[in-house]
C-alpha cells in the first residue's frame, strides 16, 4: 500500500474542494491519497515569481513527508515547480508533477501530443520544461484558452465548449493524437472532452498520482529509485545542518 | 487482474528458460504472465533482415492474443521490432516494447541514461528508435560490450566484469545518470550491477511488462488507451478481410 | 547497360498498367527496367501492418533479383519499406526507394521541399522518414489531398485540381521551392504540375529509378558501393542456412 | 551614471572580500556597483535545493532595489538563479547575470565556447541553461576541475594550473574558441589564463556588470527594456497586494 | 572615445542621407561614428550575388581602416555580408553587423524574436545566419511586408502601416516579444512601431553600432577580442604579400 | 553528351596536373569535361578571406560558361565557395560542389560518415555547410591531419599513411561508415584508402563531376532544374545591365 501525498502549492485559501474530491476517485489498490496545501501562497502560480517564492515551503513540506515515511509526494502545478530540487533532498520518496508524467503518458499512446494551456502566459514556462525534458519532437502545439487558472470552473458549460474547439483543432490542423489539459484546475473536464474526441485526453493530476504509485512500485521491487549521481546528488546533510536552512527558511 | 503476453519475438529453438524463470519473478498484483515464441524464426534478431522477417507472425500473433482477452502483449527485444505497427492492429490489448519502456522509465529516474548493447551494429538501429521516440537530449551514450546476443550468458563472470566496466564508464565519462541493459539477453544482471554502481539499471523485460501492467490500468480505470487517429489509426477490417491477409500470410 | 528491377510492393491483383507505362518512358542510356510485383499482398501499403506484411517477401524477391545479377532494385512506394533492411541483405545490387530518391534530389534543386500526400494518415510514416535520413531542415511543409492511394485516378482532372492548389499553398504559404510527389501512385501528375507552377515537381518513381542507374554507375566505375559495417552489415550467410530462413519464409 | 547592485546570492557568513575588490576595478564611465549579499543563506549555491530557498529572498531585495532606483541589478551565481522572474518583476532596472551575459559575450568573440566548472554535479544544472538560452550549438564542452566552489582559493596556484590544464585541452581537443570561467568565484583567474591561452577567457562578474550597464544605456537611450509580453508579462499588483505575499515571504 | 566606421556595403549611388542623419543621432560617450559607402556596387544586395561581389571590396575597406586605427567597423547590411571573413583578416578593430548584434540584444530583451523582412527572398538567406549562429530556438518568425529594400521609403505612411500589421501578428500569433527591423534601410521606424506596440522594437543599425562600441570596451580593457583560433584564424601575412592580394583586386 | 566545366577557384599558379590527368579519367558516357582556373588569386582558399576574394570572378566565369552553354560547372573546392550565388545567376547550367556532391551521396551509400580534413581551420568552415545543407544528423566526425592543403602532395606515403590512421579511427572510433576526402587537394587517394578500409572513400571531385552529369540529365530529361522561387530566385538583369556590375567587377 502506498502512502501518496498530493501537495496543492499554493495559499490555504486556494484550496479546492473540486481536486480533493477528485483526488478519492483516484485511489486504488489499497493507495491512500491525502491531499496537501502550503501554509502561506499565492492562489495560482501562473507567474514565475509566485512559483519561486513557494518553491521553499514546497521543498521544506516534501522533505517532511519524506521523513514522515510518505511514499510518494504529487507536486500539484503543471509548471512542475520545484520538481528536480525535490528529487535532490528527498531520501526516499518518489516525488512526481504534472506535466512530467502527462507528457510521459501521452508519448506511450500516440505519437504527437498538444497542450490545452489557460493563457498565453503559461506557454513559455511549459516550452521550458518541454525542451528540458526532451518531449519537443513529441509536441503537436499549445493551445491557449484565454482563460486565467482561476477562471475554468467559473462557467464549466462554457469550458467545456471551449476545450472541444480547441482540442479539436489540435488533433486536425496540429497533428495531435493525444490531448493532454494543462492545468490541474482543470479537474473534472476530460472525461467528457475524451468521449467528444474519441482520442484520450489526459488529466493531469490523474497521470501524476498514477506515476507517483508506479514509480514507489518500482522502487520498492526492484530498487529504482531516483539516481544520486548528478542531477538529483543530495546536497551533504552537513552543510545544511551546519548553516540551519530548515530553521533559517522556516514558514513565518 | 492483468494477463499479459510476453512474446519472444524469436523462433522455438531459441526460448530461453532463463527468460522463463525471470518472468514468474516479476508478475504481481495478481497478474499473470504467459510466456510465448514464435512458431519459426531466427535465434536472435541482430540483423534487420531477422528482425524483417519475424514481423508479420508477430503481429498475427498479437492479433490472435488481442482476440482472445489478453490484456496487453509485450515483444520482447530492444529493437521494439513491430510495436507501432501492433498498436495499429490490437483492438484492446496494451502493446509495449523493451526499448520504450526503458527509455521512458530512465527519464523518470535520471536525466540522462547510457544504454549497454551487445555489439556495435546494434547501436545505429536503436539510435533510430532514441530518434523517433524523441529521447535524444536525454541519451548520454551508448557502449558496447562486442558480445553477440547469444553469447551473454556463455560466461556470465565474464559479462558482469565487462557490463561494470562500461557502465561505470558511462557514469563516469559520458554522463550518465541511470544505466539500460540494451537487450532482453542481459536477463539476470541488473541486480548485481546496481549494487555495484549504485545508480538504476534497468532492466528492459522488468520495464516493458511493468508497462505493460500500468497502461491496462490507465486503459481500464480512465480509458486511455492507444490513440486512433494518424500514427495509430487501424487499417479497414474490410480491407484485410477483403485481401485476406491473415490466411495469405499464415505461418506454414 | 543497366539491369534494374521495379518492384511494387503489392499483391499482384494492384498491379498498376499506369506504373508500367511510366517505366517504360524512363529507360535511357540502354538501362533495362524491369517490373516486378509480389505474389501475394494488399493493394496499397497505406497502414503499418501492410507495410509489415510485405516486407520479407519483398525482401527474398529482392534476394533473388541480387543473385540473379539484376543491377538495381528500385522498391516502388513511398514510404521505402524494407530500404534498410534490403541494402543488409543484397550481395551487389544497388537498392534505392522513392522517398530517399526524392529528398536527395530536391535537396539539390531547391533548399526547401515540400511533400504532396494522400491522407493525412501517410504523415507521421513519411515524417519518420525525413527525421531518420536527417532530411527535417529542408522540409517545408506536408499537405494532405484527403484522398487514398487508390483513388489518384478516379478523376484524374480533380486530383491534379487538388495538387495545384495543395502546391500552390506549399510554395506560398509555407516557403517549399521544390515540391515531391509523395506516392507512386501520383504517376503521371509531375509534367502538368510543374508547368503549372513553374518550381521543380520530382515524380518519385522516376527519382529512384534514375538514383539507381546512378548508383549502379558509381559502384562499377569507382566501386563506391554500399558500406559493410555497422547498419548495412550482413547477416551471416551461414546462419541464414542454418535457420533455413528462406525456406521457412517462403511464399505459400 | 548607472547604480549598480551587484547581488551575492548567499547569506552574510559567503561575502567575499576578494569579489567587493574585484567589483571595484570594473566600475567606469561613471558607473557606481555596489555589493549585496542576502540576509540569510547557504554559503554557495551548488544544489537546486540551496538554489531554490534562495530566489524568494533575492527577488525581494531586487524588487526592492528596483523601487530604490538602482538602474541594475547584477545576480551573482553562474545558475542564473531567479533571473527570469526577477525580470517579470522589476519596473524598471536592468537585470543581468552571469551565464546569460558570458554565453551572449562569447558568441561575439569567436564561434565556440568552453565553460570550466567546478564539479559534475554542475554542469547538467548549466546545460539546463544553456539548452534554454539556445546557445547549444555554440557550446564546445564543459570542463570540470573536481573543485568546489569554496575551494578555489584554497591553493591558487593549484587552480590556475588546474584551470589552464583543462582550457587547452577545450581548445585542442573540443574546438573552443572561447574560455568561459563557470563560476563567479572563479574571481581573479581569468587574466592569467588569457596570457596563457591567448584565446579570450570571460570572467563571468565582469561580463554581467558589463552587460548591465549596457542593457541600461539601450534602455535609457532607445527605451529597448524588458518586453512585458508572455514570458516576462508581470504578475498584477493587485494580486501581490491583496494576498500579501511580500509580508508573507519577508525574512524572518 | 571610440572611433567607428559605419560602412554601407552598397555603391555611391545607394548612399543614403536618411541612415547617415540616423548615425549622428546614435553617437555618445564621446564615440565618433563616421559613413562609409563602397567605390562600387549595386544599390541593394537582396540577392547573393550582389552580395558576393560587394564583399572583397567591403574586406579591403574594413582592412584599411583598421591599418587606420578605426577601432570598430560596422556592416551595414542585415545579411551581415563578410562578417566572418572580416574578423579574420582585422588586427585590431572590432567588426560588427546588423544581424549579429539584433539577434544577441533581442535575446536580452525577451525570450522570442521576430523579424519583419521585405520580401519573402530574404527569408532562406536570414534563416541561414539564424541557424548559423545558433539562435532558432529563439526564433519566433519572419514576417515579409512585400517591400524590395528601395521601396521602404517610397511611402512612409504605408510602410508604417504595413510593418504595425505583420508585427502585431507576430506578437498575437507567432509568439514574439521582440520584434527585429530585419534591414538596414527600415531606419527610422523602430520609434512609431515600439510605441504603438509597446514590445521592444530593434533597429539593426542601432543595435550594430551600440555592440561596436561595446565590444571595443571589452577589447581595451579586459583584452577580450575577436578569437584567433579555429574560426577566426588569420590568414598568414606572408602568403597575403606573396600572392599580392590587395593589389589584385583593388578596385579598378 | 554533357559538356561540363571543371573550375578549380584559384590563381594560375596554382593550377595542378593531377588534378587535369584525374579529371580525364572520370569522363564518360560522352560527358567532355574543361579544366579552368581563374585568372588571379591566392593558391589556397583555407581562410574565409581568400575564398571571398575569389568568388566574384568564380561567378563571372561561371555566368560566361553558361552564356556559353556550357551544361554545368563544378566548383572545384570543398568549401563550396559561391555555390548558392551561382545557381541564382545561371540560366541553363547546372552547379555542383565537392561538399554538397559528397555529403549527399555518402547518404545513400551509409548511414553515418566522417570527413577528413587538412587542418583544424577547415572544420569550423565545412561544419558550416553541414548545418546548413542539413547532414547534422549524418555526420560521424571530422578528423584533420594537420596539413595544409598544399602540402597533401610533398610526401604522398605519408600522407596515405596519415589518412588510414585517421579514417580507422573514424570508423572504429566514431561510427562512420562513409569516408569523404574533405579536400580536392586530396587527388589520387581514394582508390588505396577504399581498398585498405573496405568502406566506400569519396573523393569529392569525382562526386561533383558525376552529380553534374547525373543533373544535368535530370534537367534535360524531366525539366527538373535549380527552382527559381525565393533561394535561388535570379536577380534582375535590369539591374545588373543598369549598374552596370559585369563591367565594374570585371578581373584587372
Amino acid at each position: 500500500m502506498s502512502k501518496i501525498a498530493y501537495i496543492d502549492p499554493i495559499g490555504p485559501e486556494g484550496a479546492t474542494p473540486l481536486l480533493i474530491e477528485e483526488l478519492k476517485k483516484i485511489t486504488g489498490n489499497g493507495d491512500a491519497i491525502e491531499y496537501f496545501h502550503l501554509d502561506r501562497g499565492p492562489l495560482h502560480l501562473e507567474y514565475r515569481y509566485y512559483e519561486s517564492v513557494i518553491i521553499p515551503d514546497l521543498l521544506h513540506l516534501i522533505k517532511k513527508l519524506d521523513d514522515n515515511n510518505y511514499d510518494a509526494c504529487v507536486i500539484g502545478c503543471f509548471y512542475d515547480p520545484g520538481l528536480y530540487a525535490a528529487r535532490e533532498i528527498v531520501k526516499r520518496a518518489v516525488v512526481t508533477a504534472p506535466a512530467e508524467s502527462s507528457f510521459s503518458l501521452a508519448t506511450l499512446l500516440g505519437h504527437k501530443f498538444s497542450v490545452l494551456v489557460g493563457r498565453e502566459k503559461h506557454i513559455p514556462r511549459m516550452m521550458e520544461n518541454i525542451q528540458y525534458y526532451g518531449y519537443k519532437e513529441r509536441l503537436a502545439s499549445f493551445k491557449s484558452l484565454n482563460l486565467g487558472v482561476l477562471d475554468f470552473h467559473a462557467d464549466e458549460a462554457k469550458t467545456i465548449g471551449m476545450l472541444k474547439q480547441k482540442a479539436k483543432e489540435a488533433v486536425e490542423v496540429d497533428g495531435a493524437e493525444v490531448i493532454i489539459l494543462g492545468c490541474t484546475m482543470q479537474v473534472g473536464f476530460y472525461e467528457e472532452l475524451q468521449k467528444y474526441l474519441d482520442v484520450p485526453v489526459i488529466d493531469p493530476v490523474i497521470a501524476a498520482v498514477k506515476y507517483a504509485g508506479y514509480l514507489r512500485e518500482m522502487r520498492d521491487r526492484f530498487n529504482w529509485k531516483t539516481s544520486r549521481v548528478k542531477t538529483f546528488e543530495a546536497p551533504p546533510e552537513r552543510e545544511i545542518a551546519e548553516w540551519n536552512l530548515s530553521e533559517k527558511y522556516r514558514c513565518l
